[in-house]
């Protein structure tokens, strides 16, 4: 394999889509996809994993590193950046097989050649080369730190300092809240009178490292050379790629896209800890505050699960190990039992805001629902949890706090029901279900239906666990006494309120959704009188139609498939699929998941694509309200890869082996891929003709 | 007696504030104070009580009636208005002892001056008299039917015929329902060189009225004399007055204006119907769709009952009659019993739209709840049907449909009640109270304790009613089945969550009150980016801070009076009263009254006299976000007169008979009234020393 996306020519524009589709990362810092020379006004930006701090009123989000690896170089006093100095030709690419980011512009007065990566070798370590060829003129290179970072909701740092020491120069960061974060680099400048090259190695180390992340960096750049560090790096990749990578014979352009998805994956995969999990922008910056949401469980981690499960035991992990932060959450709602963060930062902190759009026409910020009512949000992680531990056969999560995470699960829904005196029907009352735009809905059924799997799935799993960890059940229950809720689980999933099919097999989205003005999404749509208009809440121009954000319904089916029958699953799908908006990157694989559940790949086919190239095309929406939600899509990335295993391939499990059941979408001849299962590496590949093989391999 | 309210000079900016400000009513209808040669452009009308139509997707609204007063003289061409015609002086009048509307302007050409009534003697009838001397010039008059009317939501009228019958020049107005109003009149012109002076008289009737109006408005006029309908008219108001004037010795503006109050609340009973309401703006126009609310039975019942029984008797009749409206509109919402109406039309329609505002940024309706969740409604019927009850002691409404009214309103709050499963506390979730700025709230202390007051109250006099009058007991339980319910009520009122008072004696408005911004009022209002927005609703200035628009928990603490230590009422007090906009008219009189009961009459006096002037003075809010909700305020009127009579005398019903226990504001001498009580009527004085006295006397 050896897979280059590039873009040639320049605009002014592309530069923000840019930075996300030539994003390079390594699970703990992502580069964006930014020229060397770009700064705080391209959004140039080196995102960390996992490191929070808030500024004032400003959101708490994840903290951007001084970039290290920004070089300008001048000719005759002129930048050489597109914009500046004229161009005959510009290119920039990312080799997704090795990757590496490079830029090659042939100026009027020079031709500059740079290349970049993220280590996918040594977290911590990243380069730059960057070569200016036949000057034409007096040239001087800028190459520094660059401390002037672009923040969403800075300054961050307080106090930056900064120093030399043997040939490397550092910079510290420290956040008022004693968080450091350390850049050192490397630089040497090579030059003659007709070209220059400069070549740097970085290292970042911050606080969650260790105790002098400066030191730690430093020393990081000891003997530290670009060369073996590069062999270093495209040595891993092609390792990560060599179970990896997926086929499709017939479809190029599908390949290209999935592999690219696959790359996104891959690179922010949290595989340097023992327990962190992926943001929902992956690191991409500091959208959505760099906070973790239900897009891991629910789209990451199958292929994780498949090609990287010690990523996906650090995202599971990192849920059993914010338990305490769920608990909290649901004593400060007055809930009992775990609700988890809607936007999990460390310690599971729910980083959502109470105003988390902010309204076009006055400026000002506008009440939402995200944190206080996706009660969904606790099945998303029970649903991570168990399907970590069935994919896995790993006992070792559900023992080490997982069925602790199991009974506070189903507690919380407990405590969140509701009954009329005299009825025997619970029911959930004010809820949001994954779509957003219509908020505080009773009796949403994917959030009822979820909730009623959760407490069963609790209900059995730790019924299982006294008998098969008799000890670790009685420390758990002398630990949080849970024994004498498990009846109050069968019984609450027995009454739980259910939305039913009705004769036509739909599934109303909510009690009185029915009733809501049947509008299509193009003519809510034509109601907007700002494109950048949050088409939810309370007076958004969806909130009192049919028109959806994303899958709902739809998502419980395919969540729960196996309960409904075909019928229903088709009813629902041509119901609901024209009334939604696909506003959320969630929402087109749901979609292509359930037409491959009712035997229509082809129908799937533009959804899966539109997943699949998310961030290859670029565009979407950037803005909810006046607030940026720009970034990559690792969920739709996910969601692809789901639609290929599971949809196309048709993958089930069956007594621990893989069974495939394909359903290629026209001019597929063949499609393949490897997963990792039971101990085995298998090597799927189905035909057009119907005809599939499983191929075993020892790991 | 003899009142004149007058209003020197003219400027166009007055208009709006002139046509409340001088109106002339008599229950059936209501002349807005304009100027005669007024059309729709200056908001004249003649507004009818108890007619209803709506055109298109406008709102469901009162009717105007074509406007046979108009009359426009001109000099040599010129109009004869302020604002066309120069003018020396102009001043404009209101009788309120006689109740005449009058208008005297010098002109230059001219002098103007006319008289106008809507006759108390006979209800279809009102009156013209305008004489111009003086004229300098070449005069003619333009005396007619004014059939362009205005209307909010207009036209309503797809069917208007004219003609003229031996003398009689008449109006049919047709609607596409069916309603007809019919407008006779009958007018003389007398002229010399120096002078004209024209005279009508004219006639309404409905189709509410009889078959044939027209022909009854026609009949009306025969004989019809000027001089002979003024006489009767200003004997028919002098009797009102006999029973209704009150004095305040010392203070001669709080008379004024307390008089004033009492002359809308005269000019607005529905004294010719059995069974009709109060419209909340009275017969000011169409302004809140004409409609019913609490209003009545919160602020004006009292005045009624004191000394208009029949008018009230009318009221709490209204809202018997229109119990299915209620059992309907529970339905529709899937609660039983009853549901009344928030903003009630004929047969108890509920004319509230559930976008009953409009944001001024988008000018797009704004989703509200009024309608789907101010659950205290009904109690407050209940709470008018009691108070007619134990005022008058008769028993006439319970039997002929007030006990059904009773049984049903309980069953209402039992269908609305929610528990947590295993939790013997009922709760009411997802209410709107009186403070309408924070909408969908949990147990709101007001609805709760209504609630409960209301189950407690159906428990108790349907127990009595088995006793007294065992046939209607029977026939109620065979008709609607509530017997075996009577048990659910007092459990339920024993099981409704109570708001307590803390130890600091404050009681929460509703649950997470005391969470919100505590910020002043005015700092809310210096948020308004538009004066005209609403501060409700999902994203008004003032839902989520903890400024409320109206007296609620004080509300409460003023309905429930002896539930509650006057500590608690005084902590409340000055928690609250800082924190309230008074963005409504029924505010100020809560706090008046809650001031009283507190012994703080000059705390109170203040409030008292924003209630009594509130439509002497004028301005106050006009708008709702866009909707104009101007009009007159005859709920601030009877809360005038509650706080004068309750507050200020402190009047209780002891065993049948008036007790006085006066607390006088600052200043006055003495202040008495008379209320007509137990078949006799009482003058009741109370003086600065605290003496007081009640003399009785036969009605």
């Amino acid at each position: 394999m050896d897979r280059v996306i590039r873009r040639t020519g320049w605009d002014k524009d592309s530069t923000t889509d840019n930075g996300n589709r030539f994003l390079t990362a390594n699970g703990y810092m992502g580069i964006r996809g930014t020229l060397p020379e770009y700064g705080r006004n391209e959004l140039a930006a080196i995102n960390l994993a996992g490191l929070y701090h808030k500024v004032g009123n400003g959101w708490r989000e994840s903290l951007n590193a001084p970039n290290p690896l920004y070089v300008l170089h001048r000719v005759d006093g002129v930048a050489c950046t597109p914009g500046v100095m004229p161009y005959a030709s510009h290119e920039q690419a990312l080799d997704i097989t090795r990757g590496l980011h490079t830029r090659s512009t042939v100026f009027d007065l020079c031709v500059l050649r740079d290349e970049r990566f993220c280590s996918m070798d040594n977290p911590h370590l990243l380069c730059l080369r960057s070569e200016l060829t036949g000057i034409r003129g007096a040239a001087d290179t800028d190459a520094r730190t660059d401390s002037d970072i672009w923040e969403i909701y800075g300054p961050h740092y307080n106090h930056v300092e900064s120093g030399a020491d043997k040939g490397v120069i550092w910079v510290l960061a420290q956040t008022d809240t004693g968080q450091q974060v350390a850049v050192a680099r490397r630089g040497t400048l090579a030059e003659d009178a007709e070209s220059r090259v400069y070549t740097c190695c970085a290292a970042i180390y911050t606080s969650l490292d260790c105790q002098n992340p400066l030191a730690a960096a430093i020393r990081a750049l000891d003997d530290a050379d670009y060369d073996i560090l590069r062999r270093a790096h495209t040595a891993a990749w092609a390792a990560l790629w060599q179970c990896a990578e997926v086929s499709i014979d017939g479809d190029p352009f599908a390949e290209e896209a999935l592999n690219y998805s696959l790359y996104h994956l891959l690179s922010i995969a949290p595989r340097h800890a023992a327990s962190l999990s992926v943001p929902a922008r992956g690191l991409s910056g500091q959208t959505y505050k760099g906070a973790v949401f239900w897009d891991t469980e629910m789209f990451m981690l199958d292929f994780y699960l498949a090609v990287q499960p010690q990523a996906a035991r650090a995202c599971v992990r990192y849920r059993i190990d914010t338990l305490q932060g769920a608990l909290d959450k649901a004593a400060e709602y007055g809930y009992r039992g775990a609700f988890y963060a809607w936007e999990s930062q460390e310690g599971g902190f729910d980083a959502c805001s109470d105003y988390n759009v902010t309204d076009v026409f006055t400026g000002r910020p506008v009440r939402t629902y995200f944190r206080d009512r996706q009660y969904h949000i606790t099945a998303a992680v029970v649903y991570g949890l168990m399907k970590y531990t069935r994919w896995t056969k790993d006992m070792s999560l559900l023992l080490d706090g997982g069925y602790e995470v199991l009974a506070q699960s189903a507690r919380f829904y407990l405590s969140l029901l509701w009954q009329k005196p005299g009825s025997r029907t619970y029911q959930i009352l004010g809820a949001v279900g994954p779509d957003e735009y219509h908020e505080k809905v009773d009796n949403n059924a994917y959030t009822n239906e979820m909730a009623r799997w959760t407490l069963l799935t609790a209900a059995e799993v730790l019924a299982e666990m006294k008998g098969s960890h008799p000890a670790a059940y009685a420390a758990l229950e002398q630990k949080i006494g849970f024994e004498r809720e498990l009846p109050l689980y069968k019984r609450a999933s027995a009454r739980l309120k259910e939305k039913k099919p009705g004769k036509d097999g739909l599934i109303e989205q909510f009690d009185g959704y029915f009733a809501l003005e049947d509008v299509s999404v193009d003519t809510v749509r034509g109601r907007l009188m700002d494109p950048r208009e949050y088409w939810g809440g309370a007076n958004g121009v969806a909130a009192h139609t049919r028109v959806i954000k994303q899958a709902d319904v739809i998502a419980m089916l395919y969540m729960l498939r196996g309960r409904y029958a075909g019928k229903t699953t088709r009813a629902n799908y041509d119901y609901y699929e024209p009334r939604t908006e696909h506003g959320s990157s969630l929402s087109a694989c749901m979609y292509a998941l359930a037409a491959c559940m009712m035997e229509r790949p082809d129908a799937a086919y533009p959804l899966f694509m539109k997943s699949a190239a998310a961030d290859l095309a670029g565009g979407g929406k950037q803005w909810a309200g006046l607030v940026y939600i720009g970034g990559t899509h690792p969920a739709a990335a996910g969601g692809a890869y789901m639609t290929f295993l599971y949809g196309f391939l048709g993958l089930e499990i069956r007594q621990g082996l893989p069974v495939l059941h394909p359903r290629l979408p026209e001019g597929w001849k063949s499609a393949s891929c490897k997963i990792q299962l039971g101990g085995f590496e298998y090597t799927l590949k189905a035909k057009a003709d119907g005809s599939r093989t499983a191929i075993k391999a020892p790991l």
